[in-house]
């Protein structure tokens, strides 16, 4: 006896299957199924490994009430896991690090509340209050928060091509905000309803390429500043910016082009510089605030303090709501990637772990605190999480340093910004987005997978020619139809036996496998679904097709049995049980032997419950190739 | 050595891979490249095998000149490959067959021209002109064309929430042959870009679903002509429909029920019958026809002659050819959907191939033929295909005798089917549609696939309480993302070793499995992807915590190694690549070897490209677990 298909007299309720069959003549092993669950327990099951995969609570399981209590504390409040063991010695590190990302953060901020056409003290305001709430509920130790470029360029794009920043700044700076209040919900609810695997459909591909873009088109932007042009557009996409460059050219002016070229090849070579020497971090943190110093006229005036609160300025009605929704969801899920990104790439450096879910929380409370008080929407910076690292950040201490740096700025050092000129802004922030053309990941993508660098690509000329929502959502398109195809048109291969072995590989790669006489060995590797159910018999039955062409034409022995090892088929649905079934109707009118090897537990659960394994009769099911090819030999010889 | 890259001093034209390595101590096999193929040949190789995967011209190779062209013309008019060997013997079964499913078509044809608001005799057409093309051009032998509940329901419902065919009955009309213009275009395209597999996308249970909701829709909107009820509703809706016939109950007339109803058991009666006993298959054939004949009160008058040409009443402008088109790609691939099925249900009974992408074709050019000729969307029906392969049909031929049966009928007998009642073709429909509740096939969805179960009841729900069109995308969107969260959740597996085999397989299934001391193996069941390489990172770091865990708790030896098993693992994108590699560096931080068994051949080509196996080292990749556990236990007793 070869399968073991419990029926109710069996029992059920144990094992559904025993030891080899000891009086089989080969050596032939039972296909098991899964212990038998009820619907309730499965959905159960199905259900927490697609909600709670890392299973969060695995730390409360088997302690007393009180340590359940402070591992609670400390899963909600990180600060309570690392803030008992603070000593001297971290808070050292963490001072030298949160100045250096602080003289970072600064010029940075107003440069990117440009980007975002905000005024440049929002910047600095969302350099403030997010830290702080992140250091409290975060769980990265290396995060540097404060606002990106990426998210404040589709703010900007998003929101001025509605309201016009210079004709209302009110209304945009409440569109503002609001979009970041919705940035913040939809991130929290992200990580509450722990569906943070949505982030993961922006693949890597994707964002190469969607970033290459905006760093392009950012870059190309700023050349108004670095030029000195003053009629530009206000659009996002190549051609009217390009036109916006050529067609003023009478309005370009060299001091102001040798200045902002100047600065920009500082900048340039100082983050050169550290990019090589890790170790010189200082150098191209310390250059953007030295340019910025100066340069800077010292005259004019801009209000001293503190964030003023910005929660009367958020709107829930109108006719901009859904604007403000849309940018904030679009904002909200990319300064996600980014944040969850680089919280995990250092803490996988560091050996600890980031709970995305948990971070999407802290992420998503500190953009909804900052919509309340004058900041808009901000995570973690790659670049300065970087300097962070570098500059030897031990704990997110680092960020309540920058703040409190940030704070000093804002209480007494504010007038001194005002006056920065568009050259230098212009300046830093293509220092900043240059380095988000990662052509060398865009190369790496074009040498292992040419599908993903399509993607890329999409995604980079959907950007710059298109618009950003248009763009990433080509990108996403193409990502989802690039595993549809992989499911829709499945690989399939012939295996042969490597001599002197149980081992059966494809006979393609394999130059040592040898084809088994009378058998074809067809390993599937997919789901068998009802989007390739019908592919994937036209295919079996071409494989059989030429095989008996081929053994025709070589003389060799009929062609008598076809195994198809189902290993790599990890699910199956109903299309794909009446393929099976189909399949061993049609070979059997083709007097040929049709049996399976090895399924796995829950598609050997279908296909017992579909009952299509009744037909087989109880020798159709085998638990290894080269027990099916020992066991049905054996039979033919007898 | 265990693995074999072969760098650029190897040479690497040959064959990427020796024999096993003999020095080693335990016999281990390489793990082997594919043989190196340039992109452009992958390409092609690709391409081939998602437009061609049946390799349609294989008939052709290695033949003569004069055969190929006899084999083309075979090829594309399956009529010179049967033609030349028709008998007098198949003759007598297909006029057997084709008398009898006249007898079915022309009150079918009747009945469903009115479901979609249109003529009774436009249904009449529809059954002459399409059927003798299909003969010409189609590969079934067995299918019976002509229109179909399915697509006269969704063209009728489309149609008539635009233009109204009461008060525009030539516009109406015009709109209908476009759209069964568009619809055959539509189907030829399909078939001749060879992109068939669209189709694939709507899964039995979707279909299941949606034929079930259309077809209670269908039944109730007959209840106007089986109550007698005057004043209806055109919605397709449940509720609309519903308070029509309980809104007029003073309108229902107990003679129309009476009679009606005596309709309605007779026919149900007659289709149970030859559904028992498929031999008396004339029985349910004959019926309804003998109902029209019984009923109809021989006066009145109706355009006898056979099909006016319709082409000058296309129309390719104006505001309703965005619902033309619509309606055509909707009833095209609905009635496609039909006609493949039904073509290869058959084939595959027979043992004969039907090719889906020529079968688009047939069907396409007769639509368009039709649409030129006054007929409507027609197809591969199923109720009277299955009647024609229980007459006996051996070939095409049938369609044509059909054809010449419905000729007869419009030149001579058309004025008896004027005044035929609504309360017959009420009944009539009725017992066409009520097949279409396939509630065996919905249970059994319950039993084997809870999701597809959910498909199928989302599709009923959305066809019965929102649309037609919607119904379908509802139930299209979920089959989609029941693919995608199989891939981005797939099922992990500890696995274990069957005593005294080389066999490794899940533990929790094989209750004879044991663990392997010192090692965890792991098998992962998908492809490694971006939308699940963060999932499957965090989830077999849980399971190496669990793992640690459990030992510590049993006081069992450490954990020293953890073996990935990739046999299931049937494609990799960048993003799975730098999972891998993060997770060889963390293990590595926890002092865990971590090595890969059997990457098969194109996820080792890219893992290979990606150069991250280097830090492997040389000894990181087996060909089987068993080898893996051997060599590297081995590698510890030295």
């Amino acid at each position: 006896m070869v399968i073991n298909i419990p029926g109710p007299a069996a029992g059920g309720g144990g094992s559904a299957c025993g030891g080899a069959a000891a009086a089989a003549a080969v050596e032939v092993h039972r296909v098991c199924l899964p212990p038998p669950r009820t619907t309730v327990e499965k959905l159960r099951r199905r259900l927490a490994d697609i909600f709670f995969p890392d299973d969060p609570l695995h730390g409360f399981k088997d302690q007393t009430r009180f340590r359940k209590l402070v591992i609670g504390l400390q899963f909600f409040f990180p600060i309570f896991q690392w803030g008992p063991d603070y000593s001297f010695e971290l808070l050292k590190s963490d001072v030298v690090s949160g100045v250096t990302i602080a003289s970072l953060a600064i010029p940075q901020g107003i440069s990117y509340a440009k980007l975002a056409n905000l005024p440049p003290i929002i910047g600095l305001y969302s350099s403030f209050v997010p830290p702080l709430i992140y250091s409290v509920l975060g769980s990265s130790r290396h995060l540097a928060v404060g606002p990106v470029s990426i998210a404040s360029l589709v703010m900007g794009t998003m929101l001025s091509e509605a309201v016009s920043y210079t004709k209302e700044p009110d209304l945009y700076l409440k569109l503002a905000f609001t979009a970041t209040f919705f940035a913040g919900i939809f991130q929290a609810s992200l990580g509450f309803l722990r569906l943070g695997f949505i982030i993961d459909f922006l693949s890597k591909a994707t964002l190469v390429g969607f970033m290459a873009g905006a760093a392009v088109i950012v870059s190309l932007q700023q050349l108004k500043g670095l030029l000195g042009i003053v009629h530009f557009t206000a659009k996002m996409q190549l051609i009217p910016v390009l036109s916006s460059v050529f067609h003023h050219t009478d309005e370009w002016s060299w001091q102001t082009i040798v200045m902002g070229v100047g600065f920009l090849v500082l900048l340039l070579t100082t983050r050169q510089i550290s990019m090589k020497k890790p170790k010189l971090f200082w150098i191209s943190a310390a250059a953007p605030l030295a340019s910025v110093v100066l340069s800077t006229i010292l005259i004019g005036y801009l209000p001293k303090g503190l964030n003023p609160p910005s929660s009367n300025m958020l709107f829930f009605s109108g006719p901009h709501l859904a604007l403000a929704i849309k940018t904030g969801i679009l904002t909200g899920i990319l300064s996600l990637t980014e944040g969850i990104a680089v919280g995990r790439t250092f803490a996988a450096m560091k050996n600890y772990q980031v709970d995305g879910n948990k971070e999407m929380v802290a992420i998503g409370l500190m953009n909804i605190a900052g919509s309340c008080s004058s900041s808009y929407v901000t995570t973690g910076s790659f670049s300065r999480s970087a300097v962070n690292y570098n500059a030897g950040a031990k704990t997110v201490v680092s960020n309540i340093v920058m703040a409190a740096a940030v704070l000093i700025t804002l209480l007494f050092l504010m007038p001194l910004f005002h006056y920065t000129p568009n050259l230098i802004l212009a300046a830093i922030i293509i220092t900043a987005v240059i380095g988000l053309i990662d052509y060398q990941s865009a190369y790496k993508l074009w040498k292992v997978d040419k599908l993903d660098f399509v993607a890329c690509l999409c995604s980079f000329f959907g950007v710059l020619f298109i618009s950003v929502p248009i763009g990433l959502a080509i990108a996403v398109g193409i990502s989802i139809f690039k595993i549809l195809l992989n499911v829709t048109r499945p690989n399939t291969a012939a295996l042969g036996n490597i001599r002197g072995t149980q081992i059966y590989r494809n006979l393609n790669i394999y130059k040592d496998a040898v084809r088994v006489p009378s058998f074809l060995i067809l390993a599937v590797e997919a789901p068998i679904y009802f989007a390739n159910s019908t592919y994937l018999q036209e295919r079996i039955m071409r494989w059989v097709r030429e095989e008996e062409e081929w053994l025709a034409l070589n003389n060799q022995s009929n062609l008598k049995c076809v195994i198809l090892d189902m290993t790599a088929v990890t699910a199956i649905d109903t299309s794909g049980i009446d393929t099976i079934s189909e399949l061993r109707k049609v070979l059997e009118n083709r007097s040929l032997k049709f049996v399976l090897a090895n399924p796995v537990g829950n598609v050997m659960e279908k296909l017992h419950k579909s009952k299509v394994l009744e037909p087989f009769g109880l020798e159709g099911l085998y638990l290894t190739v080269g027990e099916a090819v020992a066991d049905i030999s054996s039979s033919w010889k007898v």
